[in-house]
């Protein structure tokens, strides 16, 4: 395969770093996909491909030689690049070789077919990019319709929040909505039953009515879920705490929830 | 408080290096705890304090400077450092002016008082410390009896699994098996009913039947369950898999299989 070669200086390579790093605008959502599990995954499920970077002196597997062509062919643009300057734009100690821009989609709210037993989380505040990844992944498990995000402070084009979801970041449905007002305007527009995860005044999950369309609130690690929802009239639901501990991993607890509203909707 | 000051090249500041790095045998199971919440866990439970080092200009709330003395009537040995030392040895990018080197609690299985409704999880092989972290804080949320560990692959004294453990890690019993088949036949001589953690032939965790000591084993993050707990003939339970992804995050498969386990045994 003939491919233009590039070096560290070239703006392709910058923009990776960018991207990384946060340090420029990202309005087509753009993300660093590594290696052969990722580029499979792109492939698979059809994800637009902006940039390309070939380094065939660090491919190592077979697999990845003949995907290189199918990944070239999809992608905007295709580059060679060194081993040295591989090294500079990959987060991973061996690369593989292959390494690329891609975009995670754009959903808006509109777009969201919701059955009478609908079933979505919101993310409230959530700060460590793995938890927020973690939880993607755990809404894709359980068939979830979407991931809802209020008082955003993680981005989901974080390396660890790819990371983390095991590709299931380009499945996951995610809405943000930029004032948690909106948010419950929209779920009380779609005639959800808004569930607030809190330990305080709260019922045990395992007694909750998770009938019709359900949405489960959870919190940031330190803070818990932020003022503004608590001023709806909202249930509480708790997952028991009976150790030493005064909370649970915010993924944890969110799949807890989550498998049980999924099972009682199931008749599991 | 007047305590020795010490510098980078003293001994007790190389072994908190050498700890952190696990560049030396620990078999006291030392580890290093950092901060005010830190300190006021090991106080809270007791943990036997080895060496603490105080670094007075790091220390921003007045809580630490009380808490300082206490921890040093408490350690075995008790040293003041410069914040060029802290900085040296500190994970943190704003360390308080507080760290010491702790020791977990060691075990042994006859230690353990088991109930009727017993309830135990084997992690074998999990590799990622962030995971066993949380595996241990779910534990302790659920009130389950212990954590065993065979093909142990991440040290509890690890940073990580600390950090993730959020302190229960010195509440929650754990024991290591260096054999899969004597953690089989400490589980048999103990009747529990041993759940394998696989989607293969299994069936579906709400059907399972989780009366008397229950163990629920799971696999490490790339290979699942070791074969040699596959001889036994223990039974598969599933979380099922409803998306496009093959498997949820250990920890949080884990915690919704204890949860259940809890749930049906306390009749919730």
């Amino acid at each position: 395969m003939e491919l233009q070669a590039i070096g560290v200086q070239h703006p392709a390579v910058r923009q990776v770093q960018h991207i990384q790093n946060n340090t420029a605008p990202n309005r087509y959502r753009l993300f660093v996909a590594e290696g052969l599990w990722a580029h499979n995954m792109l492939l698979e499920h059809n994800a637009p491909i902006d940039t390309f970077f070939w380094c065939p002196e660090a491919i190592y597997a077979d697999e990845a030689h003949r995907r290189a062509e199918e990944i070239a062919a999809r992608a905007e643009r295709s580059y060679r690049i060194s081993l040295r300057t591989l090294e500079k734009i990959s987060e991973r100690d061996k690369p593989d070789g292959l390494l690329s821009l891609a975009a995670l989609p754009q959903w808006a709210p509109e777009d969201l077919r919701l059955g009478r037993q609908a079933l979505v989380l919101v993310a409230d505040g959530v700060e460590i990019p793995g938890n927020l990844g973690t939880l993607i992944r755990s809404l894709d498990a359980c068939a979830a319709d979407a991931l809802l995000m209020t008082n955003r402070k993680t981005r989901l084009t974080h390396p660890k929040v790819i990371r983390a979801s095991q590709g299931t970041i380009l499945t996951v449905p995610t809405l943000e909505f930029p004032e948690v007002a909106e948010a419950v305007a929209w779920l009380r527009r779609h005639r959800f039953t808004v569930f607030l995860a809190d330990t305080d005044e709260a019922i045990n999950y395992r007694k909750a009515d998770f009938s019709g369309r359900t949405a489960l609130v959870v919190g940031s690690e330190r803070y818990g879920i932020g003022n503004a929802w608590y001023d709806h009239g909202f249930q509480r639901v708790a997952v028991p705490m009976l150790g030493s501990g005064d909370s649970l991993n915010v993924s944890v607890s969110a799949s807890v929830l989550l498998y049980e509203a999924r099972a009682r909707k199931s008749g599991w």
